[in-house]
């Protein structure tokens, strides 16, 4: 899908450094502890690592962890496309397909695949630094008629 | 589904306090801060509620907690069926259906709808205390090669 | 959820014999031959044989059919909830639980879980005669622009 | 994933004309009369067309049909990876993405994406000619103990 390289949330996004980004994010965001590596117009690019209170009792990836990411990040990514009506997740849709122990380095990439007036459907994945699969999704998310206050647009 | 009513595990959860299963739990289980309200044979039942740390830009439960309580209770739930080898989640499919603002009160239902040798298909819904339906998914599972050390089960 | 139990829809339909009915259907319906049994507000059975033809290589009901069983009835469905735009499906995730060998009697319900302004959360699925289950699904359809025109409400 | 290029049926099947294709083919899968275009392990390729007696009352492809046909080429897809025991899918997850009218040529295309053990994990999607998004889809498919008997890999 053909999007418009610049809005004010793009513009700001990209001009923050990882730390500042960091004191931005709150609650889960700050939690999950990813650094941004790539911010573009439909599509984000985010790096995490796999820590032990993300695991699951064979202490690899948690699903949920890594359905938390997917979700997190198609959120961010459609905030970023600049709409000034909130989204919502209509649903989503994961698949498990490999393990990722402690310590993984995870590359995770948000994507929209159809940006419709209401509906935005999107892909999201985790891979490890080898580009093993380790997960991934689909998303589609409805625009509401909630305004967004975009008050937080400026550096503290 | 038929279940039986009684395995070590089973009889090892409930006869823990809800201090006692906090103590247990770890990583991000202890985190969601849940407490089990009914423990059954293919059916778990447990609260939470909805932090400040656990929400969307909107300050209500971000879909990807949602996914996670839900993923969480399935596998638990499946972990205690009393199978000697671990499970792993296939895929998750989660829709989001109404808002849960700060504060409210989640009652989170898994039960198991198929238990085959292989796949075990399971549900889970998350409700407020007025009954109102939040989210929703399904989930399979299959059963792997790995078996699993209870050595847990004993009281610390 | 609540929903009115009467509009031209519904009560047309429910004036058809199975022979008007059957007369009425076109294209996949007809080829697919079910029996609506009730027909509620936001609640539609239907009985269908497994033919010959809708099975896969193992000779039971092809995993696609059933999909498409359950996508009709709960477009259906959602047409009979009266509203004077057309719908469409956003999403449809299936999961099959049990085989059906050719000449199983299906019964198939579809219901509506969540009415949005935009969005029809709905629940589908297939059991046999011994209230087995052999597939269930479920679906989010959205509201188009587009009006229905119900030029074909009167019997012909 | 890797896969090998050769196998009895991958071999059987790139020997047909289209003709010879059609006649074997059988129930649904002759209803639909797809075209086989690409032959690939792990990859297949086919050509349909939107016929009225495939529509939704919009006169656009029945989201339902899109299902079978992306479930159909998964599962063929599976079956020519040359597996000795047959599958059966566990579930089917699908989109909608845009319309499709009366005549469109549909390019729908089948992917393998994990190939494990037990659990094989694919993909599909529907684009019409100028390679727009219809419809796109995941399924995991299980392997199950029951062997295939290839006595049809003969030409009648």
């Amino acid at each position: 899908v053909q999007l418009e390289d610049t809005n004010p949330r793009l513009s700001f996004f990209r001009s923050l450094s990882p730390a500042e980004m960091n004191q931005l994010a709150s609650g889960v965001t700050r939690w999950l502890g990813g650094e941004l590596k790539e911010i573009l117009p439909g599509k984000l690019v985010a790096e995490f690592v796999v820590r032990e209170d993300m695991t699951n009792p064979l202490r690899t990836l948690h699903g949920g962890i890594a359905a938390l990411i997917m979700d997190e990040m198609m959120g961010m990514m459609v905030y970023l496309l600049g709409n000034p009506y909130a989204h919502t997740s209509v649903n989503l849709n994961c698949d498990f397909l490999h393990y990722a122990p402690v310590g993984t380095k995870l590359i995770a990439t948000a994507t929209v695949i159809r940006k419709g007036k209401n509906i935005i459907h999107c892909e999201s994945e985790i891979r490890n630094d080898e580009g093993k699969i380790i997960a991934k999704s689909s998303s589609n998310l409805v625009i509401t008629s909630v305004p967004i206050k975009d008050s937080f647009l400026k550096k503290k």
